[in-house]
């Protein structure tokens, strides 16, 4: 009944890439445009979620995944009810994409990997991420200290350092239009 | 621009009271009346959290604590969206609610206490997890060898063992509307 009143079916759209690999910023302008043609979103970033869900975790193996596996969770619940789910993390490793895979359920789980190179990622770090973490300051910065994975089999390719926000949407867009998740031209 | 779309005001009713005193029943349908008058519910059953997003926590009361506080997080994340939250868990202690009341920001809270004697309860456990609780067989069961801190101040307060689902669903229902929160007639 919530999906007949709502006229979407629900989906989780899970971006991957390095900080600064556009991730958020193409998540919001998705959030957006979903939001026009009339969709229910619910966008979870990452930062967010570490100032409250998950501001008891820090940035060890342990806590990384299990901060995953929780992103995970909240998206299901938002799929139980129906919402679109985007959620915008780093995602670095090939087995917490797999658990939330399988968490969120399979049939309904896309990936979005917002592919740029480290040194275009590094060069649009405003807030010395990277800078710190190249000093020696931080520890565990994804691309740094921390491994990345690359995913070879994202449903959906972006590179983010070629392309504009605006274009990633509309690849976005056309991709779940392609699968019938969305029905709405965009 | 999402409040005017959906047309309602973001709140969380935060059910409390002993196993078996009805939360979950009165959750379920107090949900299909605000569905039925288009208006869009996001319910959260405690039991359901624990096999999801809390499968990792115990009873201890450090765990039954984090099972509390990650349950509120999901509701101010939901709020934030505007849906209406309905969380259903045992919610046992004082400071727990002032927890949950404090993430999910006070002017939003609504408390319903389900209240029933314990041995109306007993009387209701159809999955003998009081009865094993009296057994010894389990332990940390609210009402038995758990502590439960009657809410002296729930905004809601339903005698669960005398009112029927139904009345229980309209007097939410009333206060929902006295507060303003919903507008539609129910």
């Amino acid at each position: 009944e919530r999906l007949q009143r709502l006229r979407q079916r629900p989906v989780t759209i899970w971006f991957i890439g390095l900080p600064r690999s556009g991730k958020s910023s193409i998540a919001k302008a998705l959030e957006r445009a979903l939001f026009d043609i009339g969709l229910q979103v619910h966008v979870l970033h990452g930062e967010s979620l570490r100032n409250g869900l998950n501001s008891d975790l820090g940035f060890s193996g342990a806590d990384r995944w299990e901060n995953q596996r929780r992103a995970a969770e909240v998206a299901r619940l938002s799929n139980e009810i129906g919402l679109i789910c985007i959620v915008s993390t780093v995602s670095p490793l090939k087995a917490d994409r797999e658990q939330a895979k399988r968490i969120v359920g399979g049939e309904r789980f896309l990936t979005v990997y917002c592919n740029a190179p480290l040194s275009v990622c590094e060069d649009r770090d405003t807030v010395g991420l990277y800078k710190k973490a190249r000093a020696g300051e931080i520890r565990n910065v994804t691309g740094i200290d921390a491994p990345f994975e690359p995913p070879g089999n994202a449903e959906i390719l972006l590179d983010t350092d070629q392309s504009t926000i605006s274009d990633c949407v509309q690849t976005i867009l056309r991709e779940l239009r392609a699968r019938e998740l969305i029905k709405v031209e965009g």
